[in-house]
This record gives C-alpha cells, sequence and structure tokens, in this order.
C-alpha cells in the first residue's frame, strides 16, 4: 500500500478486518516489522486522538517516530514556480517536502480544509503534494476532506458491536457554533457504503448534501425522525455546508436547528440504537449527556479502536515498503 | 501502586530507598518491565527537570514515551454537565481524559496551582479527575499541593550526604518576587516526616504556616537563626501564603523580606549544613551566589536524583500493572 | 571525540569519509553503540532537517533522543554572578546546564548568532557555556559562527559527484532578503580547505569578506564571473555583512545586488558545474527555479547526506564516552 486515503486503498474489506482484530487480540504481533523504519507525522492542524493512536501504533509495531509540528501560519511554503520568494515564505515546497521524505520511511499528514475554496479543498492538494514529492508512502491523517483512520476504526466498532448481521446505520448531522469541515462523515459514507453488511442512511437539514462520490448509494433522508426509525447505530457529526447544492454556501453555517441535538427522545426512536461520535464532542449541542454518557454510548472504544486500525494501515506500508 | 500523590503511597520508605539505591547502582536493570509498555506525560504547565527526568526514568525502563503539552489556554475541557458547549471549550473532561487513557499504560500529570481557591487547589481537582475516569495509574509530576518525585529525591539526596545518624533538616522559606505554589515544601515536609531518622524543622515570616496534614510533628521555629542552629541540611524554598493563618492571604506574597535569603553568614550558623533546592532558583533572592556555588550545594546532585526517584515510582506501577 | 565544532575536531578527514561511506552503506550497522544512551537535542531556533536528521542518526545508533525547544524569548538564562534575580530570568545557567547534563549522554546545541555583536557571537558564548558547564560531549548542531554538520555533509556529496579528482568549487554569495549569520559559509570553507583534493574560491561582493580564519588559503575573487569559469561546484548562500573589513557593518545587509542570483547564465559559466545549497532557499533571489530543478543540483542528496555526517559524529562521540 503506497497511500492511504480511500477505502479502496486497503483492498477487500473482509481481510482488513480479520487482521484489526488479528492486531487486537496482539497489538505487538508485527513488532520485527517496524525494526529500523521511522513514521514521521506532520501536523498542520492540532490534533489530540490523531496524533496519540498513530504515535501508539507505530510503536507498536516497533518503528521509530518523528513528530513535526507545522504551525500553518509559521512555516508557509511557496507552491508556485517563478516567484521570487522575498516575502514570508522561506521555502519552496518541491524542496521542503522531498527533504523531509529523505529522513523516513512512511509519511503521515494532517492538513484541515480552509473552507474557503472547495475545488481546492477538494483537490487535497496538500496531501497529494506529499504523495507526489517526498518519494515516501503517504497516509490521511484526516485531510482536507477525508478522515479514513476514523472512519476504519468506526467500521471495527460497528462490527463489533452490531446485534443484526446487517444494522442500520444512520449518520445524522447535528448543529455546532464552528464552522466544520466534512472529512468525517465523507469517509464514515464512503467506508459504511464499501462495507457490504451496512445499510447506510444519512439525514441533514437540506443544504447540507454531502458530494455524491461519498455519499454513493446510501439512502439520504431529510426528516431526522424517520431516518432514525429502527436505527441500530446513530452516527452523529456536524458538518459545514459541503456546497454541492449551492456552491457560495461552501463551508458556511447555513442551519444552526437545535432541534438535531440528538437527545433521548431521539434515541427512542430507534431499535435500541448505539450512539457513536468520532470526538472531540461538544455536550448539550451535537449530543445531550443523558445519551453520551449511556451504556449505549461507544464514543470511547471507538476512539480506542483508533490505534486498531492504524496499526493495520500501518502494518500494510511497512509490508509493502 | 495505583497512584502515586504521597509518601504513603510507596508503602515502607526503607523498601523504597534499598530500591533507589539499587536502580542507581544499575539504572537498566528493570528494562525488561517497560517493553511494550507506554508512559504519557501530560503538561498543563510547563517543566524542565520534571519533563527530562521522567522522559530519563521511564527509557531507562525500556519504555515508549509520548509527550502531550496541553497549554492550559488553549485546551479549555468543560467539567460540568448540563452546559450548552457553544464557547471556548472544545471538549469534555468525560471524554477527553478515558481517550487518554486509551493509547497509554500509565499518566503522569503536572497541573499547577491557581493560588486563587485554596479549596479547589488542595482537592487535587485535575489530578482527581485523571485517577477517577483516565482507567490508568497515574502519578503526580508537580500537581497543586504535592511534588512527590521531588520529595523522593529529595530524601535519597540526603541519606546520601548524611554524616550523622539523625540528621537535622531544616525547610526555610526564602523571599521570591513571584507568587510560587506550596507543592514542593507540602511534599519536602511530608517526606521529612515519614523518614523515620530526620529531625524537621520548618522556618517562615509568621503567616506562611503550611497546611497541618503536611506539617505534623515538625517543629516550627518563627526564628530563623534559631532553626538554622545545628543544622545538617538547609532546604530552601519560596512559597506563596498558604492561606492557613488567614484564608484571604491564599496564594499571595505576603512577607517580602530579604533578610531571610540564605547566604554565607546564615551557612554558618548551621552545623557545616548542606544546601539544597529544588530548583530553579532565583539567586540573590533565595540564596547567594557563594552559597549555591560551595561544596557544601547539593542542587545539583540533587536533580540528578529526580531520575532515581522516578525510575523507582514507575517500576512500582509496572509492576502493579 | 568530546566536542564537534570545527573540522579538526574529526582527526584525519580521510578516515572521517570512508566511516561515512561505510555508514552509508548500512547504517543501523553501529546500533549496539546508542543502547541506553540518550541524545538531547537542545534548540534555542528553529530547525527543520537538523532536528530530522539528528534525530534520525541518533535513531539509527540506537539511542534514545529527548528535544528541548527553548524559546530564545520564554527562557532567559541568567549569565551573570552578583545579580538579584528579581526581573524575567528564572534561572541561572550555572544551574540550568549541568541538569540538562545530568540527564543524557550526549547533547546537541543549536544557537544562532544575534548579528549585533560580533565578539559575542564569534566567541560562541552559548556553545562554550554548554561545553564548560553541562559536564558532557557537546556538538553544535549550528551555533553562531558554524554549521560543522552541514559542512562534513557537503563534503561527502561532493566526493559522490566530482567527476575530476582535484574539482574546482566555488563559495558564492547570493542575494538574500533578511540577514543571515555566516555560520554555514564559515564552515563550508573551514571544510574545504581541510579537504586536500579541493580547489577552493570564494566569491562576494567587496565587504562580505568572510572571517580570515575561516578562509584560510582560499582564493577570494570579487568577479562572480571570473570565480565560476570552469567551476565543477557552485554552492551558493546568502550571508550578513560579517563585519571584518568595517566592524560598524556586522550583521547588516549592505548589498542586494541581484545580479549574483545564480540562473542557467551563470552556470554555463561553469564545467558543468553542479549547484549545491544547505536549504531552505529563497528561489529566484538565491538561484532561479531553472537551476535548482536542473539534473545537476545536488541539493535534495546533499540534505540526505545530513543523516551521515551526524552519524559519523554521533558514533565519535558514543566510541569515546
Amino acid at each position: 500500500m503506497k497511500s492511504f486515503i480511500n477505502v479502496q486503498d486497503l483492498g477487500p474489506l473482509d481481510k482488513a478486518m480479520a487482521e484489526a482484530f488479528e492486531i487486537k487480540n496482539d497489538r505487538y504481533k508485527y513488532q520485527h516489522l517496524g525494526k529500523n523504519k521511522t513514521l514521521m507525522m506532520i501536523f498542520f492542524n492540532n490534533s489530540l486522538r490523531t496524533r496519540l493512536s498513530t504515535q501508539k501504533a507505530a510503536m507498536n509495531l516497533g518503528m521509530n517516530v518523528i513528530v513535526l509540528d507545522v504551525n500553518a501560519g509559521a512555516w508557509k511554503l511557496e507552491t508556485e514556480r517563478g516567484v521570487i520568494m522575498d516575502g514570508d515564505k522561506s521555502e519552496h515546497l518541491l524542496e521542503a517536502i522531498p527533504v523531509m521524505g529523505c529522513y523516513c520511511d512512511l509519511i503521515g499528514v494532517r492538513s484541515f480544509a480552509g473552507l474557503t475554496d472547495r475545488e481546492y479543498d477538494y483537490a487535497e492538494t496538500v496531501l497529494h503534494q506529499f504523495i507526489k514529492y517526498s518519494g515516501k508512502p503517504v497516509f490521511a491523517m484526516e485531510t482536507a476532506t477525508v478522515h479514513p483512520l476514523q472512519a476504519f476504526a468506526d467500521l471495527i466498532t460497528i462490527e463489533e458491536h452490531k446485534t443484526v448481521e446487517r444494522p442500520k446505520v444512520v449518520l445524522t448531522w447535528a448543529p455546532h457554533c464552528r464552522a466544520l469541515p466534512q472529512a468525517v462523515p465523507n469517509s464514515f459514507a464512503e467506508w459504511m457504503n464499501a462495507a457490504e453488511d451496512v445499510d447506510l442512511v444519512i439525514t441533514h437539514p437540506k443544504g447540507y448534501e454531502l458530494d455524491p462520490k461519498f455519499v454513493g448509494n446510501a439512502c439520504v433522508e431529510y426528516d431526522q425522525k424517520k431516518a432514525f426509525e429502527g436505527a441500530d447505530f446513530i452516527y452523529a457529526k456536524n458538518w459545514s455546508n459541503p456546497g454541492v447544492t449551492n456552491p457560495a454556501d461552501y463551508g458556511k453555517i447555513t442551519c444552526e436547528d437545535r432541534s438535531w441535538t440528538v437527545d433521548t427522545e431521539h434515541m427512542s426512536w430507534t431499535n435500541n440504537g448505539k450512539f457513536m461520535h468520532c470526538l472531540p464532542v461538544r455536550r448539550n449541542l451535537i449530543v445531550t449527556d443523558d445519551v453520551i454518557e449511556s451504556k449505549n454510548s461507544l464514543v470511547i472504544p471507538e476512539a480506542a479502536n483508533r490505534e486498531i486500525s492504524c496499526s493495520v494501515v500501518l502494518k500494510r506500508m511497512l509490508e509493502a515498503l
């Protein structure tokens, strides 16, 4: 595996899932693979879960880890040719990225969407610069439009906690006070579509339609109550307007309707549904205290599975070196 | 050992001291204990000695280390239930702390006193949140009211340098230009009380009385000269007003008397006393250049023993996993 | 090797070069040397290449690594005796540096020139404080006036890419928008002088004369075109006025002449010369896009050799422990 961005990069999902459970059962089993191999984690944006779980997964595999915090403001890379670089950009990406590739074997990149230029964000410009110029395998640690390590962990969590063979999984929008990227819902939808034994329903206010390439064959239901009926899993997440229906709305908050907050009444519509969220979560905005603290809440085991999904990805990349 | 806050957490001190000297003699002896174990160091406040010595101790024991700098300003955790989190706090401690616990085996926490609310500080609120919610063993890397890794290192240092069986140890307040917590003097007093072969005298200006639970059976002497007479060890430290005598003074500087600065004349009152301080130290405010540079100054070996005290604590916690 | 600042610290260069190529061929060969040894990297200034390559080299050698970022503004060390430390300096170097030495086996220091006080900078004050007070072997990770790890990597790169037995190597000044230290050109000149099979020519505008102790026997040619004629390697670098000719100019930009920018025409004067630069580089100010992207550009392999030069230095220091 030379890059990890989309679900198909992982090959057949059943095989990947089997590896995930094998590693969860013995997380140091593949420690020999990482000997004398170095992971470089490059953060253009802050991280808690991804930083910790990726570092843990790499150490489980016996790798060395170098963490590089690139304050987006402080380290501005020039990307154009022909520019006389006498301004605030002190290095060109054509030097900076190959150099980073010199000192490691694998590269993880975190780089959020700017939410002002849809085309730039959805082109995954920063991620593809690393893929093109670093000379090393690259994986997304949440980039502008995808968060595959999260979606893979979500799938592992659903597989562990499902009580029916083919669960109904509902991705629901919920209100938030800041404009957030679409990376998590995009990848969640993509991965649930790829999982053959899941029925995915997506519910959100009109105008918040996700990009069709991620929505795939999922059922989109604008009535949140109808969507929740009979659900086995509720996956709550806010995202800002994806600008699919109206490009001018891209990255904006066009709905603040707090009736979408997942509370006990919402959960009563489900089939004793489990509650999921990728964290961090704003309580009583996305979900009430009662729901997130209930016995049906999976947010902590879901976070714990980030170590497992990342271990599979790193193992695959190490095997392909 | 599931937590390390107070001296009794370590069990019989003579056994702990024997382990300290065993480890000092061969600091890699217990390296097998830490294999595939991860220490997470969480800093809500800056650190030099604690960061370096704890990291070194963990590596001596073969552990992996993850360092997490939590700028107290940038990462505000919500602690209440029922609050609609639409302000500047982006995560609730009930999610953040269990998640950190997912990715490690042991947790060290540094979190200083705010010095505005005595009850909050002395309840060790942050530390106890980690103990209650992380699901992992937790040790204090200086918290609001205690610094046990320092006090343990101090005891090792005294044991190494004492020339009489039962030395007289004097904890003396000294002036400072900023309001400092009481964590170091609290733990020092607690540990010296616990050590059976030490005579502890505490001297400070009136109003600076430490909390009785730390003072224990120590002799409190307001006349610094009387306190110093015949002392084998002088342990200097500033602390802000503990608010024991007058709660309204808590965390304030109520004395700036520079006659308390430890100088050559002060040391002449002792029994050829050794000088100790936990560092960092403001010279010519706490202690003069002459005293801290004298052959009787133990500040560097004392700092070096931080690696040893921490090694014993981590070893104990690893054995109890 | 107890310190690494100047080329002579390495002993005979041919032996050091042989070790470099041996390590490049098997970079984990000396991994046993670093077992249970700790490198402390102390950064008073930012770093990308040096941080990554040094960390990688240390890990190749099996060392533990502690990285300490000392924001020059936040951690002001008192250096004088007798000062009452009631200002913004919270620690004296006579405590801080020995303490850092307690917790490691080797120390790397990065500390740039202030460019205001030539005498202070050229005395390498900070570096020598670490050498004097840390009690541990110390190496320069670019200090006020030298960057020996870079110069050693440059020499390795020239050795790998030379096509004649005794290449003509030209160190050329180039314009820049900010005042930069002389560390890189100083060390480059020093190392090229020490290499017996190199003809070094230095070219720069009048007034930019480097310190004679680094220039040595090199030919200084003020006409850039004459200097470039027949060159096998062009090493471009900006530096601010070294204040050799006119002390009042120290650290200032006294020339902004962009005719010195290395472009295709400049390279046409050479003997099919290779282009080198230590990076980061400001394109179209130091060098044009065409030249740095040409097949004759060595900037990436040169950066990659930083891992090799550092490995040799760490290996030597570990062997001498």
